[in-house]
């Protein structure tokens, strides 16, 4: 299979790069093209190009998609603060850069998979407690509103039978290795990852908010696994919310305290910001994901499990 | 108030127009600008101005919003059998210009209300048997799709304080004064006024097929109160199913036997169309429309009367 990821460089992009290119790959890659902003960094294996694109360039589709082209992972995004703050820039990137992808992949490689990670940002609103797949999509954020834009074009290129397009709804992603990002729930990450690194983290909401989380692992599993199910299994609708596990901001640093101590714990530091509260208070926090284990999607346990992992995996990398 | 208005030689369009000029229109016009790709007719009104614009041309929106327009009604579409048949074209004519639209609003005149016509074609796929305002949109017509991401785009404006929109989802409009149009719902109006004419007309669909069904003397009501509710009153999601009445093309024809006899009746004609009927099927038939009466819309009663106001308000003029 040839595989183009866009967004490659980032902390999801490389990690499903290095997963499609591991021995027991659910995907078996003959040629791996990494795209994104900044050239990805090189990688020690034949079977891998990178490229520097920018999405916004009218000229982008040209270097990302080729005819022979067999799936498209299509992460690259404006994130959520930055699509809040920039609006223009937002539909351009997240909105219009993906249209011109499927448009070409619709004259040039009408057989692509493409794969597009939305996000459970698109809900928002007067929630049920426990949303979904047919929950109704109501945004209260940009990016939220421009991923379901792109769900909606994606679903109705498929159905036409121009793209065999995957989309899936991730939940907030934690604990992500690295350094904070622009996503609205970045803090999700640092409150763990800065207190195991001996570092103070900025919580900006309070303990009772409860996320929706997956791990980096069972995110980066789902991602590919949705490259791989047959596209008749997903049906009209070929959107599906990504499973993840229910947590409150406090159970997150009470299983921070149980890992690595009250120190850690007390590296935690509270200052709302009304934007992000106002922004993650609209999410989603609950979700039936039956529709997506019914599609072999992967499932995370516990929370406690995803900090001892990233201890293990990533702990020392990050320092 | 100076008022716009696109596709304003249309069928609804005109109707608007003719309903705002009235001595008791709810919304006191100063100014009207009627838009629509062929020239509207010349109306005699010192008021009216009229327009043609094509809405796909880059220039279309310095025409349409100047800064001293109050109200616009955004009609103009390519209709639901055309964007099937072309989807580049209803992606130009029901994205690509309303999105012009809208931005161009923000740019100009902020403070403009942007009524919307939206569709309950939005819907379709795993329906429940009663929708409301938030059931998932999950269409499976281009038409839909596209309007559904013009909900979400002219929603995030909204909520960003761009433009005030507000987007009402329009059941089928039956019985349509003139000739057939290309929605494929257009035989819910041609089995009545054609027979009612003397004419036979085809019907695409089986007698057992639901229809949610909207006069045109309610609908035009509702996307004028549309624009005369206060914004907050929507709340954050700006988008309301119209109320609609419940009525399957049998009943219909027994209300056209009821009224004008078996004569009229036996000029209906079955004859199926593939398109035609997976599109019309994939639409709710149901809706519970509270949301739209408590914020004042109207509702139509029985389908009879609809014929009725025909003959008394269409039948001549249309003969």
């Amino acid at each position: 299979m040839n595989v183009v990821i866009t967004g490659a460089a980032g902390f999801l992009g490389s990690r499903l790069a290095n997963a499609l290119l591991a021995h027991n790959s659910k995907i078996s890659v003959a040629r791996l093209v990494l795209i994104d902003l900044i050239q990805p960094s090189p990688y020690n294996d034949p079977r891998v190009t990178t490229l520097s694109v920018n999405l916004a360039d009218p000229s982008a589709v040209d270097l990302i998609i080729q005819p022979d082209c067999h799936i498209l992972f299509h992460l690259a995004a404006v994130l959520s603060g930055q699509a809040e703050v920039d609006l223009d820039l937002g539909l351009r990137v997240n909105f219009d850069a993906t249209r011109a992808l499927v448009e070409t992949a619709r004259r040039r490689a009408p057989n692509l998979r493409f794969v597009y990670t939305s996000t459970i940002g698109v809900f928002g609103g007067n929630l049920p407690s426990v949303i979904n797949d047919l929950t109704a999509v109501t945004p209260e954020n940009s990016y939220g509103s421009q991923k379901a834009m792109c769900e909606l074009l994606l679903n109705d290129y498929a159905r036409r039978g121009f793209v065999d397009s995957r989309i899936v709804r991730l939940p907030t992603v934690s604990i992500r290795a690295g350094t904070a990002n622009r996503a609205v729930t970045s803090f999700a990450s640092g409150i763990i990852r800065e207190p195991l690194n001996g570092k103070f983290s900025i919580c900006p909401v309070g303990t009772a908010q409860k996320l929706y989380l997956t791990s980096p692992h069972t995110v980066v599993q789902n991602i590919i696994h949705a490259a791989t199910i047959p596209a008749n299994a997903l049906g009209s609708w070929r959107v599906v919310n990504l499973p993840g596990i229910c947590v409150s901001v406090g159970d997150m640093i009470e299983a921070l305290r149980e890992v690595a101590g009250d120190q850690a714990a007390s590296l935690v530091q509270f200052e709302q910001d009304e934007m992000i509260e106002r922004m993650v208070a609209s999410f989603p926090s609950q979700c039936d994901y039956s529709r997506a284990t019914s599609l072999g999607f992967a499932v995370d346990k516990h929370f406690i499990d995803i900090i001892r992992y990233y201890i293990r995996d990533d702990l020392n990398a990050s320092n």
